[in-house]
This record gives C-alpha cells, structure tokens and sequence, in this order.
C-alpha cells in the first residue's frame, strides 16, 4: 500500500514513460517535477497537448505538420513542383527550410523504414508519394533521409522504385561537416567525403 | 514563415523543453511523437497530468505525496512516531518502503540545499521538519539525502542544527553496492567503504 505511488501519480509515470526517449527513471523525475509546479505552469503543458491535437493534423498532400487541408510549403503556388524532397519527419523541413537553398515541395514519409522493428513501406507514405507523381508533373526525387542505416535503406528501396518510372532520384551528399576536422571525422564519413569529391570549379 | 513550426506545435515544444531533463532535440522529438499519436492516446497524457494536479497534493504534515490532508503512512498509526526519515524527494520514500527495513515515519525537504543555485534551507521543508519534533515526540532523525555533494551538505546542516536540540541524528552508510565490485569500484565510495566498516557478528 504505502510502498507504491498513489493512482494518479502512477498513472502520470506511466503516461510519461510511454513518452519516446524518456526511462522509467526519467519519467519519475518529470512527474515529481510537475506535481511540485504551480497548477497553472503543469496543466500549460496539458492544454499544449491538447490545443496541438485539436489544431495540428498533416497535410493532405505532403504530411507536413498543417493547420488546415494543406500545409504553407503547399499551399505556397512559388514553390516547384517538379522536384520532391522526402524527409522521414517533419522537423526535418523546418531544418532544410533555413537553409534557403530549396524551392521545390516535400513529402513527409513519417518515419523510416526499420526491417528490425518490422517497418516496411507499407507503414510509410510511400504510396501517397507514389500517387503525387503523375498529377504534379514531379521529374526529380530528393531523398534526404538521415544518413544512418535506416535512412540509406530506405533511400535504397525508393531509389529502386522511382528509377524505372523514369525519374531522377538523388541523394543528398554526405561527407564532413562544414567548419570540421579531417582529424577527428570518423572512417565511414571520411570514406563517404571522399566517394562524393566533386572538381573544384577555378 | 515556412521556416518555422505553426504556434501550437511551438507552444508543445516549448512546454516540453521546460521539462526536467529534456532538451530542445528531445522536445522537438516528443512534441512529433505526440502529433503522430491517436489523439486519445495523447489526450492521455494531458489527462494523467490535469488529474494529478487536481487529485495529489503534499502530506500536511510530511509533504509525500498524498491524496487527502494527509499521506497513506502518517495516517497509519502503527508507524513509529519517534524516528523520521528525512529524504529528498517522495520517490525516495517508495524506494525505502520496498526495503520493509523502516517502521518509522518521513519528512520530504521538497529538493535539496544547492547553494550554487541558491537553494537553502529556507527553500525547503526544514521549518516544517522543526515544528513536527515537539508535538511528535521525535528521538532519532535518519537523514536519507542522496551521497552527494548536495545531499551531504544538507545532512551537514541538518545533523548541525539538529544535535544541539538533544536529538540523535544518523546518516544512511555509503559503501559498496550489494552484488558489487570491489574492483570497479570508483575511489569515493570505496573509501567510504572502508570508512564505514563494521565488526562482523561471528
């Protein structure tokens, strides 16, 4: 009785643990943490949860977070629709949207593919990206998943895909980060860095 | 505009970044974990936190969390009143609980002394401790901070202001952990080992 929490804490640990990143331990911490807050600063947290799932749904076409049927990126006619960027999150617009560099539209996969954990395609949007080709006249596919295994697997399996329906399918370069140091790349990235050299334009 | 997240997937961000331990990656992640959810399953969460705040509230007498005025063990009139425990945080009574090593009664400081972040006694429930020995009739006071910097300085001050009042003061052993290694141990607790060793019963 006395050595386990109260009904509601634990249902709060509970809730908190389910949370991706966040240990049993973790989620002990924020909860003593929020019952120790002031009402109004935990339950500020409550409403943002709730107000982002009442308000925020993904866009029809990309699956980019949106307020309405189309997120901005789609609903903006400047954009190129010819050329697709597919990303896993849609984080990962907001990353490549400070670049600048980028005029076409995305699609969001919501996720990446994972044979471990029994992600496939099927679990993606690839169908949806598949249905966006003919109606936008895409010509080329941007694969910009991360650089690890479950990004270059699944950058693989849409390269495969999308090549024999005649479009171009690049991908983003990997190699060392701007401002970095050869001495402290690891192999894999150095080897990567090298693969990718381009000519020097002088 | 497109370079940014729409204000209430911000406002999300936001308030899970002010959470202990979580940073801007891990924000920005959970917020997305979140968004992809059902909605009743994220709607859980602001639940489990909404009842929380309404239903738990500190001990009147302890400040373990409780669901009435006061908490399941000072309510039990079969705990010993002469002997407190006092502990950082009403997660350190759960763990002491599963020991069934201690009948006697808590008394939670609500955090630690930090004088680096400016955290004294008067931030904590050191007043409170003081006004329960009287009424109670306290002996023995058992000071379970963590073995840290902090928690050594609070049992410091404790134990100092404490002793003069003719109470017995202890501190929890520091050592070697049950099932441990002598030689992973790190230099520290080794010492305090050695420091706190005892005349076996043979």
């Amino acid at each position: 009785m006395a050595s386990t929490y109260t009904a509601p804490v634990q249902a709060l640990i509970d809730e908190l643990g389910r949370l991706p990143g966040i240990g049993p331990k973790s989620a002990q911490r924020i909860a003593f943490h929020l019952l120790k807050l002031p009402t109004e600063d935990a339950n500020r947290l409550a409403h943002a949860i709730r107000e982002a799932k009442d308000k925020v749904r993904f866009c029809d076409r990309c699956f980019n977070v949106a307020e309405g049927p189309l997120c901005p990126i789609c609903s903006d006619d400047r954009r190129d629709p010819t050329i697709i960027c597919v990303v896993e999150e849609s984080r990962d617009i907001v990353a490549i949207e400070k670049t600048g560099e980028f005029r076409g539209r995305y699609h969001v996969l919501l996720g990446v593919m994972n044979p471990l954990e029994g992600i496939g395609p099927e679990q993606l949007k690839v169908r949806e990206l598949l249905l966006r080709l003919e109606p936008e006249g895409v010509e080329e596919i941007i694969v910009c998943t991360n650089p690890n295994t479950e990004g270059e697997v699944t950058a693989m399996y849409l390269a495969r895909m999308l090549k024999p329906l005649g479009l171009k399918v690049t991908r983003i370069a990997s190699g060392l980060p701007v401002g970095g140091d050869l001495e402290y790349a690891d192999e894999l990235t150095l080897g990567r860095a090298l693969e990718g050299r381009r000519t020097i334009d002088a």
